[in-house]
């Protein structure tokens, strides 16, 4: 049994401490398990990510889909996540990300703009059917020489929160019969 | 292992149909499992829960504190949650609600605020720290006459959302030395 | 011509910090006119405000809906308003508010929670139908010592916000034969 | 003294109904005064609108930011606004919205989505420092066949919300001295 774990960056810059940070995330919660995770960067695909069709970018999104867990992160822009995080995941039909386990990770200049993920990113992740373990992530883009330590910390807490969850999916009654799994 | 579940119902009227729409999911969730289930109607509490200190109310969020899952439901009066439920939960501490998992469930008189529970109530539930599995959910309370219908439909997408945490949850490297699980 | 100013404020506490904040920013919009501003500190009224029906509590919902201008204070708990201002609120039918301007505000201990008052208690606000003149106010209450002077520059700019919505009113084409102005 | 009135569609498809609810809109607001308003469909900046720099879309961000008045429409995706119209938003600097009032109007399939223009799309605007006259608009796009109907409803109760506004307005103590008024 494998995990799928994909990383998806709004930020219009490529390579963004954005993208580090959501990497490093990865790293925490999978150890090991995260050297496979697929990167998309937005930033590779604003040439094609308005176009419609497109087969390139029906591929990105197919393959975000069919992840286990997916970490959408983006800069915090207007308070809330960018046009392009949002470009692309408008691409999704409704319940696009049904069947996969979503944290949502903004960064900004500030605490002011703390409860972003929890109240804007979250939700729209929710409404696509994804399912997110406990609180979004937001991370103080000035504490970039304290990012891995904090970023361990809010790991921990996901680590926790999923095993929780887990312990609750035990308790249902027909647990055995429906199990889908994970199949990749 | 047992199921620690409870129900808070937050419509100043007792006995609403809000509380038979949440004991109905807990039923459909947890089969015969659900009987235990502890139901907190705020309503019984109206005269002590503005009360500072209070061993009474004290004793009640405690228990729902130590709940494995808890349905947290209420009418919608302007667009979100009562403020009678409201009320109980900002007798909280920060992180009140840790270590469990919740699920928001609001009923209303149209679909115009069907946003509410994943919009509203989830943030808040979130907030004080509870893990919400997938979205809230919004029951049309004229649809009393096909309420188990719906509610059966809910629950599936619960349960199926329960698992598919409890299928990333496996794969987190650290799961034995670290599970705490049920204890009750 | 006068002007019918209130404040309500939802902090359990009576004569809270909250409530000087809210009557300084009252003063500092409308100078000397804002000595008639009717103060209701919800705490007076713990007793009666989950009571259905309440003669008191339908004078004072009745005397704060026939406002011209309204500030809607509390303390940020759970990083939203009280469950206290949310039960005065929840007293009103459909569109309560209707015809005033109001103003919302929390009080909070840090900057993690400055999107409530925009995100939280504005559109419950403009849910019963009143209208926001601009951001909502959020105060930093470990600022105390700055008050005055934080508070001024919000009312400046609340006030450059009114003038600028009067300047569009002036625009619209039936003004003199509709308008209804304050009868106070 | 004129009005400056703008709107913009964040339809990735041209000359859609939602442009159309929008120019409505305009039109039972001001009558004879809304036919010099500006209409921005970003549909035809789908080429630019992720390009930095860019001189054309600097020009169209700067008429919109010069306006008194200004409808940000869009189609209700996953929830809420488009990415293509938050794709636009993204490009102002703080406050970029600073000295315009503003309408948020959602068209959708269904009332499912009605609250999305007073908890998402206001919020946004607000937060680039327009200012919203009372509720988010939200339009079902099945009802076309009554659209001017509904619009014309929508319009009068904007109109009155902008009086109400200007009326407590006149009561500011330095309204001379300070007015900036409309200048164009």
């Amino acid at each position: 049994m494998t995990l799928k774990l994909s990383i998806v960056v709004g930020n219009p810059k490529p390579r963004s401490r954005t993208l580090k940070v959501a990497k490093t995330l990865a790293t925490e919660l999978f150890g090991p398990l995260s050297q496979g995770a697929e990167v998309i960067d937005l930033a590779d695909y604003r040439d094609e990510i308005l176009e419609w069709p497109s087969a390139k970018m029906d591929a990105v999104n197919a393959r975000v889909a069919d992840s286990d867990l997916v970490i959408f992160a983006s800069p915090t822009y207007k308070a809330t996540y960018s046009g392009l995080l949002k470009v692309f995941l408008d691409r999704y039909p409704a319940n696009g990300l049904s069947g996969l386990v979503a944290i949502p990770l903004l960064t900004g200049a500030d605490h002011a703009h703390a409860m972003g993920p929890t109240v804007n990113l979250a939700p729209l992740l929710v409404e696509l059917g994804a399912v997110i373990p406990g609180r979004g992530f937001y991370f103080v883009i000035g504490q970039m020489d304290r990012m891995e330590e904090i970023v361990k910390d809010a790991a921990e807490q996901y680590a926790a929160d999923l095993r929780r969850v887990a312990a609750v999916a035990e308790m249902l009654p027909q647990l055995r019969g429906l199990q889908k799994g994970m199949q990749h």
